[in-house]
Formats: C-alpha cells, sequence, structure tokens
C-alpha cells in the first residue's frame, strides 16, 4: 500500500521564512507543506493529526524567543498533549532586493534609481539599514504584514516601480527578480525552529523516518552505543537536546536551584531557560529547561531519571521531547 | 535652599499605566512626573541626570516580562552604566468604560444603547470580553495607541457618542465620565513596575529620601538588626531583592547550573529568571536573576559574595540593584 503524502504545518504566509525552514526541513521527505495562519492552528493540527509535523520558530538569535510558541508549548488547558518537539532546524535570515522580474536586467551596478517606493515586514527595515541608506535614501516605504507579502506585490504590480526586502525564496515562490542579495548588515541573524510531531502518531515513529529518508534528526534518538568507547574518547558526535516545561512552589525557597541541581546531577547541562506567567497564580512561572548530553551508556536514563525527581520537587512537569542538536558543540564554540 | 522638585521619568503618553505607577510611587513626594516617549528616552534621563527617578514597566502577570526593559538592562553598549534598581511598583490593571463628561447620568443600569464607537489599545479589548459582550456586542471597535489616547478621544469628540476602554486614572486626567467600573475579565491582572535611580546621584541617595517622606521603599536597604531576634522568629518583615545580570560561556558543561547555585549558597531565593540574546554571538544569553532574603546580620554580605563568585564563572556579571519588595512572601502565598 503506497504511503501518502506527510503533511507538514507551517506558519504562513506561502514563502515565509517558517515556508523555507519547512522546505529545507524536509527537502528529502515527499511531503506538502500547508500554511497555518496562526501558531495555535499549526499546534492543532499536530494534536488532531491532520498533519503530521509542525515548523514552528523558537527563537531568533537577536530578538529572543517567541512567546507565542513558549505559550503554546505551556499548555495551560491540556489542548496538545500528544505533541513532542522531534527536530529542530537553524535557518540564517538572508535578505534581498527584490523586483518585478525582467526588470535592471544589469544588476545593482546599472541600476538607475528608478525605483518609487519600498515593501517589506517592519522588522527588515532595521535589518538592512545601512543597504537602503546607501541605495534607497528617501525611498517611500510601506510596511506589509510579511517580507513574502512585500515580494508579491512587487512582482505582481505593473503601475509602479516597486521593490521589496524579502528572502530568495520568496522571490523564487513569487516569481520576482533579484537585484541585490544577502544586503543584510548582519550576516548571523538566525531563527531556530522546532519541528513537532504527534506522539501517537504512527506515521512519523522511526521507522517511517526511515522508509522515507528523512533527516535523521527527525527520527528518534539513537540507541547508546552497546559498548564503551575508548576512555575520552567522545561517544557520540551529536548532542541529544531535551526540552523540560515544570512549575515550582515559589513560596519554597531554593526551590528554583534545587530543580536546577537536578539537571546537573544527571548530567545533563543547561543550554537555555525561559519562563512565561503561570496564569494560575500571578507572578508564579512557567519554566522551560533545554538541557544536552552526549549520550552514552552511562546516561542513557539520565532524562528519565531527571523528570522522576523533578516530579518530586515541582508542582507540575512535562517531558516536551528529545532531538538531535543541529548546531554542534564545535559550532556553539566558534560562533 | 529649597530643594527643586524630583523630576520622575515614566513611559508616555500623560495618563499612562506607567503615569500612573509613577504617581502612586511618589503620592508622598513633590515630583515633577514627565512623559518620555520611549523606554530607551526614560532610561538615558536617568543616566544624564536629567531626571532623579524613571518609572518603568518590567512584567506582566499575564502577558510576562517586558523585552524592552530587559534589553535596556542589559546595557550592551555601556550607556547606562549609573542606572540602578532602586525599587518596585505593583499596579493592578483595572478598566473602565469611560464616555464624555454628564452623558448618561444614570450610569449602566438606565443605558440605552446609544454609544456607536468604541476605542481602546488592542491589548484592552481582550481584557474585557465578557463586559463588552454583554453591553457592546456589534458595536464598531477603533484601535487606538494607548488606553489613555481613547480617553482623550471620548472627551473631547461632541460629534459621536464614543465609548473608551481605560483606567479610572485616565478618566480623570482627561476629564472624562465613568460609565462603568472594573470592567476586566480577570481581577488579577497586575503590572509590576522598576523604579530607577542614578547612583552617582546625591539627590538620590538615602538621606535625600528621607528628607521628603517618600515611600520606604525607595530609599537605600535597613541595615541588618543590631543583634539576632529570638530564634524562629523572622527577622525582618520585608525581603529585599536583588536583580544580577552575567553571561557565562555556554560551552563549558554545567557552567549555568554552577551559576545559579551560588545563589543558593548564600542562601539567596531564586524569585525569577530571564534571559535576552547576548548580541556578541548567537546562541548566547545574558541571564537576569532576581534573588530574595530576609535580611540578617548573617547574610548581611550574601550579595557581595555572591557576586564576588559569579565573576569566578561569568563572562561578564552585574549588579543591577537591591531594594524592599512590595509584595511579601505572605502574599506571594495567597495570591
Amino acid at each position: 500500500m503506497p504511503l501518502s503524502s506527510l503533511q507538514v504545518a507551517f506558519l504562513g504566509p506561502p514563502a515565509s521564512f517558517s515556508h523555507q525552514a519547512a522546505a529545507e526541513s524536509f527537502r528529502r521527505a515527499t511531503a506538502d507543506l500547508v500554511p497555518h495562519v496562526s501558531f495555535a492552528d499549526a499546534f492543532a493540527a499536530v494534536q488532531r493529526g491532520d498533519a503530521d509535523y509542525a515548523v514552528i520558530p523558537f527563537e531568533n538569535s537577536t530578538n529572543g524567543s517567541v512567546v507565542q510558541t513558549l505559550d503554546l508549548l505551556a499548555d495551560r488547558n491540556d489542548l496538545y498533549k500528544d505533541v513532542k518537539v522531534c527536530g529542530e532546524y537553524y535557518l540564517t535570515v538572508h535578505h534581498c532586493l527584490v523586483v518585478r522580474k525582467g526588470s535592471y536586467p544589469g544588476g545593482l551596478p546599472s541600476y538607475d534609481g528608478s525605483i518609487t517606493k519600498l515593501y517589506t515586514h517592519p522588522q527588515a527595515w532595521g535589518q538592512c539599514d545601512m543597504f537602503l541608506s546607501r541605495y534607497f535614501k528617501g525611498v517611500e516605504r510601506q510596511d506589509v504584514s510579511s517580507t513574502s507579502k512585500g515580494a508579491e506585490i512587487v512582482a505582481k504590480d505593473t503601475a509602479e516601480q516597486g521593490g521589496a526586502i524579502a528572502s530568495r525564496f520568496a522571490a523564487e515562490y513569487h516569481g520576482n527578480g533579484i537585484l541585490a542579495e544577502n544586503i543584510e548588515d548582519r550576516s548571523d541573524n538566525t531563527t531556530r525552529f522546532l519541528i513537532l510531531r504527534n506522539i501517537q502518531s504512527l506515521r512519523t515513529g522511526e521507522g517511517y523516518h526511515q522508509s522515507l529518508s528523512i533527516p535523521p534528526y527527525l527520527s528518534a534518538p539513537a540507541p547508546a552505543p552497546a559498548s564503551d568507547p575508548a576512555p575520552g574518547q567522545p561517544q557520540s558526535e551529536t548532542t541529544h537536546k531535551t526540552l523540560i516545561s515544570f512549575s515550582i512552589n515559589h513560596s519554597s525557597p531554593g526551590a528554583l536551584a534545587s530543580a536546577l541541581l537536578i539537571f546537573k546531577a544527571q548530567g545533563l547541562n543547561l543550554t537555555s531557560i525561559n519562563t512565561r506567567p503561570s496564569l494560575k497564580r500571578a507572578w508564579q512561572y512557567i519554566f522551560f529547561v533545554e538541557c544536552g548530553r552526549q549520550p552514552s551508556n552511562e546516561n542513557k536514563d539520565a532524562v528519565l531519571k531527571a523528570l522522576n525527581d523533578l516530579r518530586m520537587v515541582a508542582e507540575s512537569c512535562r517531558d516536551l521531547g528529545t532531538w538531535r542538536d543541529q548546531l554542534g558543540a564545535e559550532t556553539l564554540q566558534d560562533v
């Protein structure tokens, strides 16, 4: 029986950065990429089983955490109890100055200054400040709801000579020409996306992954090696990351420090901490702790043990999934 | 020589919630409350000495932390090196349905349904959903830049019968009438404001506070008691809170847990943690740790010791100030 295509939810509109992240994450699979208008819609699609996966922004290297994603992961009303993280994808944000196809064939060196209006998402203006100051000083700017929308307007409008700041992905999607590439001030502006799946779904289990040649970081964590490596040698090149949420009783002194100590006791390295209001009581928080480990025989139960210990001190506690790190410890030091 | 009035910066426009928080915090002092158009302007005014204090939102019990404030406290470019926190103020957000003065003298019981348009900040619609569904179903809504702006429009416009969702403070400021009070769905929606001062300023030192009868939480922490209280008795009713920012080398396993352990080792109870991107390297963070202690002879050097120990493990570390808790441990348990 042939398998139907994977359904992958992303945060719309089409040609958004989430779309690009989904396309690149699932480039080796046969997948239908489906736009969703809100974060909650994408979570709900995975919970219902309408989507096999969802690709959701989690944090940006410049702007920080995406609170909408944290609030849905907090799942205060138990709406998404089967949704877990199974992978991550780092997308570096590169902007282009896109135009109508066929205009300015000589490119930027012969650009004649005839663009009269620029379109993009409000955040992108500031990210391309140096380029805009040099080539488009004084040109009218119009905010639009997404960089993709700006590319679309410019591609369709023949009445004016417009330009848009958008990704190469959006330019190709809407059929734009590209006047200049990599026009962003900082070349390291990167968004990390989480890839979510429904843990009850057979379609997203390990065997299914392998039959479709999905990138390895989408499959379940590799089993620990059968025998120990030589002393001093790393046991695995890939760090496994785990996301855990918990809430504690703040009136108990030292409760948060005790909870965080549990990770250290199990050899789990804390790589990020986020907090959101619990909404049960004012000034009580839900903590999101991301921790990493180099998988080995010794620590194969580390996450389970940490969860068990956490349940002793936390008011609530939830395992939000484990996946393979795509950044890598070496990269982390060098970035 | 008479002292000139205190200058207190708040985040504008006039009659904003920051204005209200500033007015209530400094109600016992002779103070000029001065609106500032941005968070950065208010910080800069304190650093330059143009303002003695600034009142800045730090977190909301529903929406969480205010990232603009965290980014300014992070002070990545050393612009605000003398700005420290010296107090806090909790403002519970109560909304009113405000109208032009003199309209609807019979109040809500005799309201005839003649309001044709409502104005408020986008966030306030959702906070008053039940009241609006009951009394104003189908009435046109217009977003405005602040709740105060909506009250101002309704007070001035005689051509239409308008209503606005705004605070009693804004209604009194703009001279509105009030059709209904406490129309918010949740009565516990509270914003915590931080009070900032310039540590180089003589005008905001302890002596100056006392001469002006400023609320005690604006003055420097009380000295530790000269002798120990009876065993089992709390040594002070007021917790002292301290805010510390630091960054660590993430490539060193356990570095974050070790940093947090330092607070526990000094008997400092962690009450909040926030993170923001360092902007030096991707996926490196600045941590903001808020910790509390009941002042005693034993722990009078706890913050200094913690800072010293942190400097051994952190790449950078900064004391952002100590102040008296206004919530109180008892309240915290009961909220």
